[in-house]
């Protein structure tokens, strides 16, 4: 059960115009089921991505940094559930290629105009038979308002279907915004494949795409996923189609562009915490909170250090608070000169530990309060700067145990 | 159940000359239960000790590194279970000090001459007054054959006790050694306290000490346990009491000292592993060995990348040779300029993985077998230089969750 996660909501998923979506049951492992989406983009979209830092990226995503790098403009899309085609090595790189030729001659477009992605069980061959028996189904399929099933087509262990939408005035124009994500492997995120896909109809430059989609990735997907410390497949990308008829945003920092940014970080950080909310097992959602540091990076340290800390987690899966574990989290987290007795924590507004040691004020069944409750804001003040930043997280439970250790089965 | 664990053999337990070992019921957190242990050291004994990185180290680790660094030599230890005393800040190091001073006042020492060493809940206060109301029941209790006692005195969520023994050849003479441990929070060891003592009559000058005690610990507890990435109260302590009739030995490097080191690591390697066969819910004893790495550090950098991983642990509890999720931690290790298709991963002797890719000989069944084993050796190839390092992990298990959230209820 996903944490106050609720069904998307249909109004909200405008259609986008410049951009058509196909789903079909292609078996890629299992029958019937929704497992190849195909997203077609019309000429002159403006699209960018920011992919997993991890050194065994897989097949697709080394592909689609090559293929949103060279200036051909890309005009669709092909996601497969199933297999993440990661762990293959140079014939998992000519199976994704395949998939793109495959698709780009059914359109008439050159491969490196098609990007491909890929989640689901690692180190497996990409049954490219299988996805080139699908296209016609997926492309038969295809029409603006089909975002719903776009979010069902790209779920995997998910159990519910992650997407969202926003409008927002630029000058006189409306313009939409429509998003989708999937991923639960949450007890480390990081290791599981996320994906994101966020369009509108806005226009915008394709020099701007890369700092637009950099901005809302460090907003929203980042704030659970480590640089260096992400899953083989993790993407995210973001398309304007430039067919509203607003004047194209030549600056992020100009009134419009501010605009459609913050709408867009809105509906990215909704992706992005329905992720969460959706974690493997999941039976709360974690916002932790480091205060008082140097830099925003050891904030963030910190943070993740707590958020993985599977000791911390179980207790808040217990509902227990045993909140000596995040001092410790907060120990290990590798700051070397860190101050133990500058050192306070708060959980929601319970002031839980001062100066390193317990709050003589703090009672047992304050902590045990906050801790009942499904949404939590853990909070460390490190006492030693300026700096913040929050990250989020969920508890680890049995369902994650059983999760993972029957995905195969 | 421990995997491959049997109950201490009491003929391996030799009496260390020089040393006395009393445990009692003191109730400090529940009633009826093994929880103060004390440790009497005559006079002339060389000790020394390793404490973990954490910085949020708790009281009691504080001021073991105080005394140890005093010159007035360590006559006893004293060991609580049941509350770590960790997280507690001025007012726990005064509580613990206060432990060491009634010690002492017993025993005619100086406070400086007791090491101090709690294990149990962290932030919670210790309750000096039952401590004190132990002592003379652990002092009544005090004798030198009482090593098995002493393994149970030092248990908390342990589920079995863990002692060892050996004897060696010093020139003419035979030198006892004997240790315990306890820990079981594993699923990243640094997380739970572990504590080691490791005893022998052998004489060994206290100029040596410290060397021997971290070489000790770099081959035993301190693979399972990264620097800076530690519990709270994490403490290993080597004790050699100078009562066996040989020459006092100098140097490590000669034979007599490569002799006594080669076999107290035995022991201490028997104790370290230990641990992780009593992995809080753990069902299978991993090693982790990365070879072909530029640099040892490396190795273990990836090896415990591999470690931690939840995602690989519930495989293996599943005994799922779902592998890529290696691949995968492998791949988020933070070797920047790793090059995935140098990468070959072997399950025992089946080869699994090769650059990069699945090797095409590699059958299913043949991994599913291994994966069934209750021991399994885990080897990378990095590909990439000459180091290597091992280490130990075990599975995540439903128990483990039961376990950490049930704790302190």
């Amino acid at each position: 059960m996903a944490v106050n996660l609720p069904s998307p909501n249909p109004s909200e998923l405008h259609s986008i115009r410049g951009l058509r979506i196909g789903v079909t049951e292609a078996g890629i492992r299992k029958a019937n089921r929704k497992d190849l989406t195909v997203v077609l983009i019309d000429e002159g979209a403006s699209v960018s991505g920011v992919f997993t830092q991890n050194r065994f990226c897989a097949a697709p995503v080394q592909i689609c940094r090559e293929h949103i790098a060279s200036p051909s403009g890309i005009r669709a899309m092909l996601i497969n559930t199933g297999n993440a085609n990661a762990g293959t090595g140079e014939d998992g790189r000519a199976r994704a290629l395949r998939t793109c030729t495959a698709l780009a001659g059914k359109l008439n477009l050159a491969p490196n105009q098609v990007l491909p992605f890929s989640t689901g069980v690692i180190m497996e061959t990409l049954p490219v038979d299988r996805i080139e028996a699908g296209l016609d189904g997926a492309l038969a399929d295809a029409r603006e308002d089909n975002w719903l099933r776009a979010a069902e087509g790209i779920m995997t262990t998910d159990t519910i279907a992650k997407a969202f939408g926003a409008q927002v005035m630029i000058g006189d124009t409306r313009v939409s915004i429509t998003g989708i994500s999937k991923g639960a492997g949450m007890i480390r995120p990081n290791m599981a494949t996320m994906l994101g896909f966020l369009a509108t109809d806005a226009c915008i430059s394709q020099a701007l795409m890369h700092q637009l989609a950099t901005e809302l990735a460090d907003g929203s997907f980042n704030r659970f996923t480590v640089d260096g410390d992400t899953s083989t497949n993790d993407s995210f990308v973001v398309i304007a189609t430039n067919k509203a008829a607003h004047a194209p945003i030549e600056s992020l920092d100009s009134p419009e562009g501010q605009a459609l940014k913050l709408a867009m970080l809105e509906v990215a950080r909704k992706l992005a915490q329905a992720i969460v909310r959706d974690g493997e097992g999941a039976t709360k959602f974690i916002a932790i909170k480091v205060e008082g540091g140097k830099t925003k990076a050891e904030c963030r340290q910190v943070a993740y250090a707590i958020a993985h800390s599977p000791l911390v987690k179980t207790a808040f899966f217990a509902s227990d608070p045993n909140l000596g574990r995040i001092l410790a989290a907060v120990g290990y987290a590798g700051i070397d000169d860190l101050d133990q007795s500058g050192i306070d924590l708060y959980l929601d507004e319970v002031h839980v530990a001062m100066k390193g040691g317990r709050n003589p004020l703090y009672r047992e069944e304050d902590g045990q309060r906050v801790m009942k409750q499904s949404e939590i804001t853990v909070c460390v003040v490190l006492g030693r700067g300026d700096a913040y930043d929050t990250i989020w997280t969920c508890d680890l439970s049995h369902d994650y145990v059983t999760i993972n250790a029957d995905y195969r089965s």
